[in-house]
Order: structure tokens, then sequence, then C-alpha cells
């Protein structure tokens, strides 16, 4: 089956990330959407900037009209921003018999009642995963994964900046000033902050969050929209003091006589796992009557994590187009002819770290036997704990924590350490993962 | 439209479940999926047991074979468990040009290849997504959320009982003999608990979110898994003074030789989100290459949480059967023609509970007079917290929780404060939400 050819506006942080993801996972898209992707053209504002991806094989133009009307292509991706050129390209692209995705959550949060309707008449799709909360598919999960439940209510941190800004402030005691200088000038914040930390882009997303949990038509006018810039120093320690952390939280809530839509700081309880979500990251928390409170959390921003998006979304639009309608998704992601060979490891393969814990005896000289052991078999150690041994005991508990090694090396380790004279019994381990990302 | 007919096998836990939400929520299901959903047939074993739900207009019968052969019946759901009479039950469905939505995970890891492929010759859909992690939609993030993204490995916590009892173990200095009875007498475990503690069901699911996750077939027979009956007391607590949680984890990673597929107890940094999902809770990390890590939480079992699952398959289906495949999912997850009126609420009408900060004099009556106005618009106070004044400073903070209350009430007693002649320059005022589910 021939590729599917897709256009693209805008090849500034987003459309970069994108054109990098389609490319790199290439291989890996084909097998799960059934079809390649090709990007035929790409329009951007300067065509001699250096880009960090190979461009060779698309046709890069100024005008982006010459994407919105190209013959070939089935998919525009709008990533220009912005709300006025976006809304009148997406309509044309849509009048032209072109399917949309965008990441474009103001576009979506102001526009998208016109915009869905004119995509309905037309018979052409809209997708707009990367509009809310950047790499989670938070728009999936609740108006699919969730569509048995009546949601009750939903509370997101969505704004990336906010929240580096509020982690800040917390664990430094620094006033919101000075975090925002450095937020600048780490790339975490714009020049001009507004958006962000007036919760204007938070606003966005939580409208379009709200109506596809309560089935309401966007009305970006309606919510209530606070900033973070007068939260104190004092207040986030005075907060801490009562069991709380604030977060800049977008909260959306059905009650019987309407919907609050409301972006403003937050208190909320520190055992809450949503109140661990430090730094730039994203997440949502979704209450459903029949589910209960589930939470997606990831990066909400950034070329890749966007791009992780707006590329699943052409994916689900190249299904669409692909495959008849019952086989849309395949069972296992990838297209059954496209399973994999890779073997599953025998666990003396497999590679992790390791928690270590010896009865030994309380002799002198069995930690240098023990650690001889492991030095012999490359193994490094990253914390050693010799415990009090217990009343009368004969032997104290010696706790190791390993790096990273082969099992197989590893079940070697412990054959030899359970040989020594003066170690009693078996050893016990347990893996220890990281899970750093 | 007539309504789409399903038919049930099982009416245990979860088929009661799924009757309870088919039947509350069957309102706002079928603005969701544009087309009502209706329980024509169920297949129980006892016909005479009370049923916690309206069973007047189904069909109840104790032949399966009722079910999987009935003619007006388009989607089959599964949920009497096992893997023999599930398998044949199911194949038969099939073969009947049923659709078929399942939540049993042993069937899937064990038979998935065979059924998947019956289903993909017959041209009928399968859908499991209740199989892992009970109500979190974990299956669609990964197999249409992150498509775009070469995964490069995932970690679960999806066994609740075995997270419950490791919880305890951890909170409470128990052993694992003593919260496991405990965890049988709350219902958490069953009577024999082998599946749950020994990492059985972990690997079933992890199997599955494996092929998924990297292309490869179902093999449950490849997966590695041990239990937590070993872990001791003294275990999680050395882990505890290094700075870990021991969780039973489910970990699949891609190498280049091969995957990792393991289930066993692991230490993981008590930083991680992941290490902070107590209780009966599940959670899984996945980490793409683009999105990088991402977070999926929620409930892992139970009647109305594996029913959110269900239902939202069979939403899935009918979709499929009743729309055209470019609007198959509404923009706005409502049927463009079944969006609601309910207004969004002006801020005065919102409810939430408040902190606030007020500059008072160093004088006597200054707290009284406060708390007098709070009392009498009825607003009562969670907490209250006065602080030292600044040296010099003629003030003292003076900082007060409050419970939920109408933000118009709340309006109205912050003027009332901040025309006292004791209170300096304006309150401060952060909304706090409990955010609890």
């Amino acid at each position: 089956m021939k590729p599917v050819k897709v256009g693209l506006l805008g090849l500034g942080t987003v459309g970069g990330g994108t054109v990098s993801v389609l490319q790199r996972n290439a291989e890996e898209i084909q097998r799960r959407a059934g079809r390649g992707i090709e990007i035929a053209i790409a329009a951007a504002r300067d065509l001699d900037k250096e880009r960090p991806f190979d461009s060779s094989k698309i046709e890069l133009t100024t005008d982006p009209q010459a994407v919105v009307s190209h013959p070939e292509v089935e998919v525009v991706i709008e990533l220009i921003g912005g709300t006025d050129t976006a809304r009148e390209l997406v309509m044309q692209a849509i009048a032209n018999d072109k399917h949309v995705v965008t990441a474009n959550k103001a576009l979506i949060a102001k526009h998208g009642n016109e915009i869905f309707a004119a995509a309905q008449k037309q018979g052409v799709m809209v997708a707009f995963e990367a509009a809310v909360a950047g790499g989670i598919p938070i728009i999936k999960a609740i108006r699919e994964g969730l569509a048995g439940n009546r949601i009750e209510w939903l509370a997101g941190i969505i704004n990336g900046t906010g929240n580096f800004i509020l982690t800040e402030m917390r664990d430094k005691g620094r006033d919101f000033a000075d975090v925002l200088a450095e937020a600048q000038k780490l790339g975490y914040a714009e020049a001009d902050p507004t958006f962000d930390v007036e919760g204007i882009d938070a606003a966005h997303k939580l409208t379009i969050l709200a109506s596809i949990a309560f089935g309401i038509p966007l009305q970006f006018d309606a919510c209530y929209t606070e900033g973070i810039s007068h939260i104190t120093p004092e207040d986030v320690e005075y907060a801490e003091e009562l069991g709380y952390r604030i977060k800049h939280l977008g909260v959306s809530r059905r009650t019987d006589s309407g919907v609050e839509l409301r972006v403003h700081p937050t208190l909320i309880p520190y055992r809450r796992l949503i109140a661990n979500v430090d730094g730039v990251m994203n997440a949502v928390l979704v209450k459903g009557d029949a589910v209960g409170p589930t939470l997606y959390y990831g990066a909400g921003a950034g070329a890749d994590p966007t791009a992780s998006a707006v590329v699943a979304d052409v994916v689900d639009v190249v299904r669409v187009l692909t495959a008849d309608p019952e086989n849309r998704v395949p069972h296992l992601a990838f297209q059954p002819d496209q399973l994999s060979d890779l073997p599953v490891l025998p666990m003396a393969d497999i590679e992790t770290a390791y928690y270590l814990r010896l009865e030994a005896s309380d002799k002198p000289g069995v930690l240098a036997d023990v650690t001889r052991i492991l030095a012999d078999l490359d193994i490094s150690i990253e914390a050693l704990l010799q415990k009090e041994p217990a009343e009368e005991a004969a032997s104290v508990p010696v706790i190791i924590l390993t790096h990273r090694i082969r099992e197989g090396r590893m079940n070697d380790a412990i054959s030899r350490i359970e040989a020594l004279a003066t170690i009693q019994g078996k050893v016990t381990r347990i893996r220890l993962e990281a899970l750093d990302a």
C-alpha cells in the first residue's frame, strides 16, 4: 500500500519534533499503522534555517496555501499556533477534503465548535490530542477509555512552566519573580510569560477537557482564570506547615446547576499523588462514577513529547484510512503480519540492580570475602549496610545494593557467597529498578 | 437507530458491575456512543440469586450457548473467567459473527494469538481493555495514544492484592502471612491467594502489555514469575532505610537481544511517583522514546472499575458499528447533537474550601472579630494558624483554612474582614481542593 502523504504547517519546535519522530520511528510506526507515513511538503517562515532533521525528501515552502491545497496530501498537520491564520488554514484544509491534526489549544478552545462542525459536514477527521498535556494521551483516555462513566470532576496540572515555578518556590523558598527569571533563562518560560503564569494556556486546555468530560460545547470565555504571580514564599511555607502543596490547577466539576470551570492556584493535600507531580511535568486526575479516581502523568510540553501526541493522531487517522473499520486498531497494536520474533530473554540474560541480604557470622574477614567475590565478577557495590546482630544471635545481617549487572553473573556471585563457611543459609535477593527515564 | 443488543456470559462481581454501569449511565453512554446499548440475555450459574440490579428486561439463562448463538446479540461480553470454557465460548461467539469484549487476562495471555487470528478472519472485533489494570485505559494508551513512540520499557503495579499486602507490611511493620489473612478477611484476597501473591495474575497482564508495547506475540510461558511471600518485614525496613520501597512489579524492557518479561518484588526509589501508589491501587509506567516517562494510575480491580473498562470497550465496538469511520469517535466525546446546555457556573456559585491569610494588628479581639464574621456566614474553620510577628512588625499573619463553601459567601466574608479596622491590607485567598475520591 502506498504511504499516506502528510503536509506540515510550521517547522518550529513541535514541527521539528514531529519530523524527527516520524523519520526516526518510521518502521515502528508503519508496523503499527499498516502503512507508511510520508511528509510530502512543509511550510516554514525561513527556508534557510538549519534543521536538526533530514529535509532532503520534503518539499519546503514559505506558502502555507501550497500545503493545504497540495493534491497528494491527505493529512494536514497544523503547528503554527495562534488563532487567526491557523483558523483560516485549518478551515481551508477541511474544505479541501484534508484530515487535520493540530496541537493548537487556543485554536480548539476558541474555534473548535466551528471547526468540528465543518469537519463533520465535510466528512474529514480533526484530531487534537497534542493540544492538551503534550504527550499524555488524556483526550483519548477520557473520550474513549472512560466512555462508560459519568465523569464527576477532573483536576489537572496542565501548564509545565507554572508547575516548574511553584516547585522551585517550594523546594528552595525562592520568590516568584526570581524563579520566573530563571525559568526564562532555561527556556521553560517565554519572554512574555503571561500565557503561562496567568493561566490562559491552562484555561485553553481545561476548556477542552471539560467539554469532553461533560458533553458541553467549548466555552473558553466562561473559564475563570487566575495566575500564580501573587503567590508568596510565605503562603507556600504556611501551606506546607498545614500539610498542603500549592499547585496551579485547572478544575472542572459537574454540579446539578452547572459546570465549574476554573484555573487558579490551589492547595492540595501533600499525600495525593498529584501533589507530588513536580517540575515541568503535567498530570490530570479524572474521577468517574464507575472507575473512581484515575491519574495520567507525563511531559506536557517540549518538541518530542508533543510530537508523540501529534504522531499518535496521525496514526489514528491513517488506521481509519487504511483498514476496514473492524480491524482499525490491531489487537496487539502492531499489524498481525508485523509482529516481531524478538525473543523473550531467559532470566540469566536480563540486567538489573540488586538488593542482597546475607546472614554473616560475626567474625573478622567476612565482608572482605564477600566483597572480593563481587569484585572478581565485576559487580559494583552501590551501598552496604551492616546491622547490629539481634540479641544472642550468632550472625549479623548485611545488606548490599549493587549496580546493574546481568542476572547470570549475579547467580554466580550468590552461589559463591552461599558457599562461604562464614555465611549462614541462603542469600535473600530482591531486584532493584531505578526507573529513571 | 435501534439499540445494540449485547449478551453477557457471567453475572458474578464484574458481570453485575457491568449491568449496573450500563443501566445507571444508559443516557450518558447513548449520548457518547450514538446508540443505546441493551443487555438482551445473560447466562449465570444460579438464576435464583438476588441481583443488585434490575434484571426484569434481561433474559436470564443457565445456558451460555443461548448467549453466543442468540440471533439478535451483536456483542458477547465474556466475564466467566478461566481458560477452557471461556475459550470455547469466545471461539463460538466469533464463529457466530459476534463481536467479543472480555475482561479475562488468563484467556488473552494464553489463547490470545489464536483468538485474534480467528476474529481477524471472521471480521469481528475482540476487545480486552478490562483484562489489564481494571479501569485504567492502559491498553488504549499504549496501543493508540503512544503509537508514535518506540517503547523502551514499562513497569507496573498490576495486582492490587499484592500491593495492598506490601503497603500494609511497610506502614505497620507486619509480616506477610498476617497481612494476607487480613486481606482475605476484607475480601481483597481469594481463599486461594496463589494467583495474586505468586505473581501469576500479574504475569498474565504483563504478557499482554509487553506484546502491545513491543509488537511480539503473546508468550505467557516465557514470563518469569516470582511472588512476594518470601518478603520479610526486615527487608521492607532495610529497603526503606536505603531510600527504597518494595513493590511487586511487572517489568518488560526491550534490549537489542530480546525482551525482558518478569514479575518479581522490586526495590524502587521512594521518590518515584509509582513508589507512592499504595493499597489496592494499580499504576503502569511506560517509557517511550519521544514522550519520555508516562504514568497511568487507577483502580485495578473491583466490580465498577472493571465494568468501566468493559463498557468502554462496548462503546468502542458500538461506535464502529454505528458511525462512518471518519466520525467514529465524536470530537467532544459526545455526539454533536447530544451536547448539553448545562451552563458554566459563575465563580460566585462554585464551591470549594479556602486558605485565607490576613495581616492582623497585634491587638486583643482581632481573632474574635474575624471568627465571628465567618460564623455569621456559616463558614466553618478547619484550621487556624497564628504566626509570630516579624521583628518590629505591627501586624501578625493569621492563616485560616475553611471547609467547603460557596464562593459568593466567601467573597462576602472577605469584604467584611477587610473592612475591620484591625486588619491591614487585602486578605490573601487561595482555594483548596481535597481531591478525595
